[in-house]
């Protein structure tokens, strides 16, 4: 029997290193004052921020949507995303951006996607000012299909002790204001998937067929670019709220929809009245509600239904607000709850 | 056709939930005084310790000794191995653990499986005075095998700034100290199950076969037993070190074993020379070495051959940091290097 090495068993560790090479210029664009320090040290070094400040750390992952953009080859969309959702999910805390770490994960590193969804994560680093303090790259034969990896990100941010957001800060007739998403985000792509596999199955196509197809229902886009808009980041959109009204509350509209989120930033005893005519439900939601007959309370549990984040803030600030983010809508307040489910739709 | 849903598409967040459910107790016990508020909101919120810290950060998984803790229904195992390999990478720059988050991604979540694993997390976060301050679930239909699943872990931990360890810091003529590892901990291990699947092919025997059988050269125990040893957490060992010596840098020997690691730590022109009948070599490696034919240098390139951590001290205090830490090696010292390979056995 001939000798065995690691890389004849799968696995090699040199692929690793070649792969962070060609992104290395883009990894050191994202250092920010606080890093000490170099890539290559067992763990990242950052500054304190202050006793003052609060740091808000929050970790996720992008789903399925991974299986989507690898079938349309284009996995620069879910490395820009998973640093997107995480700046989102910081900031409904009232929260800036620090620091970002990511953790890819596949069965044989495949360098090119490899720069392509890490060095998309570094760009959105640098473009949310949010230093690439670290990663891990796993290389674990057997354990993905072909091709196939998963990504989950870490970010870490700061706020002031005194601006941190949440349900204390909630009133009965809190005015709740949208801003809308891009699509789907990152959530419900293990529904639409299906949706889409047993439709294209029904018309004897195949799933690449008609994510291809042109649609004029989707303004002459296809159903997979409808699919694959980027994630949304609302840190700026955060930043001119927080300058021009006083903010109680953010939800992100992630995993569970409206039901699921919303109701994280209220207190016990109040709920969400919600106008469901106050903003335009994007196509590309009713196009698979429809595909998949899937019933309309289903759909709002599951997607954001084109409301990626939603804000609750003073009412007397609602006309501010509605300034501050030109495409944001008056979507209801905060009322009295009892009992059942605690956004309600009218 | 009936109407697709969320959880007929293979998600249901009640499963995830209810997982959460099962160890929300032994998560609360990982509180620290700097957390604010409870699990439910975006994001974790931890007070900042002071503008003289310097956050320490780091990202990395267990590889895949999960598929043999899976094998041998060990779950707990890689749940501790995920705290205790972040918690050492951390401590290789000089930090204390502050907080934890982890990222858990599977097919179908196994509730049992998910408290086994996130559980003896929290368990680990507690021993390390480290809080759990997050993490994500993620199912993930088709993504993995039946009953796979794969883990991140993400920690911060702070350190003074003067007390930051790292190559600056080494000096020609400082002394190495070694402490034993437990075993592979967490690095290696596709090289060793494709060994142990070929060796069990060769005799006729499955591969639980092989991992299940008691040896006498592993004390009674069994091959499963030695590969899923509990990567070790040297915390309380550097505790001691840092109290008893001038500890210049620290390397913790993970995937890419000797070579890939201890130069990490040694500034460009130092290398190592280790003694490598300085320790014994437990005979899970070479046992491994032998049913696989791996040659010498390739273990080493691999694993961690019985050292997990390799300590840069002042010539000095050598004395001292055996008499602190009582199984430890003095394995060499730093000297001049001026090409091929930095780490020399002898």
């Amino acid at each position: 029997m001939t000798g065995l090495t690691y890389r004849a068993s799968g696995v090699d560790p040199s692929r690793k290193e070649r792969s962070l090479d060609a992104i290395r210029a883009r990894i050191a664009r994202t250092k920010r004052p606080e890093v000490i320090g170099d890539i290559g040290a067992f763990a990242g070094l950052f500054a304190s921020p202050g006793a003052d400040t609060v740091l808000v750390a929050t970790t996720d992952g992008v789903g399925t949507k991974l299986e989507v953009a690898r079938l349309l080859d284009r996995h620069e969309v879910v490395g820009t995303d998973l640093v997107h959702l995480c700046v989102n999910d910081a900031l409904a805390m009232g929260a800036e951006p620090l620091f970002f770490l990511d953790y890819f994960s596949t069965s044989k590193i495949d360098q090119e996607v490899f720069a392509r969804v890490v060095g998309a994560m570094a760009d959105a680093c640098v473009a949310h000012r949010c230093a690439l303090l670290g990663g891990e790259t796993a290389e674990m034969p057997g354990m993905y299909g072909p091709g196939a990896y998963d990504l989950a990100g870490f970010l870490v941010g700061g706020v002031a002790r005194d601006r941190i957001l949440g349900p204390e800060r909630v009133r009965e007739g809190d005015a709740l204001v949208g801003i809308p998403s891009t699509g789907l985000h990152t959530n419900g792509f293990t529904l639409a998937r299906a949706i889409l596999t047993r439709a294209a199955g029904s018309e004897q196509r195949t799933l690449e067929q008609l994510l291809g197809e042109q649609r004029r229902d989707l303004d002459d886009r296809t159903i997979g670019d409808a699919l694959l808009a980027t994630h949304r980041s609302y840190l700026p959109e955060f930043r001119r709220l927080r300058e021009a009204t006083r903010v109680h509350a953010i939800a992100h509209l992630t995993g569970g929809g409206w039901e699921g989120n919303l109701p994280r930033v209220l207190p016990t005893g109040l709920g969400a009245k919600i106008d469901s005519g106050a903003w335009p439900v994007p196509r590309i939601f009713t196009l698979l509600a429809e595909l998949g007959r899937v019933e309309e309370m289903e759909c709002f549990d599951t997607w954001n239904m084109g409301i990626g984040l939603v804000c609750v803030i003073d009412r007397d600030d609602l006309g501010a607000a509605l300034a501050a983010i030109p495409d944001a809508y008056p979507l209801g307040e905060v009322v009295a709850h009892r009992s059942g489910r605690r956004v309600r739709f009218s």
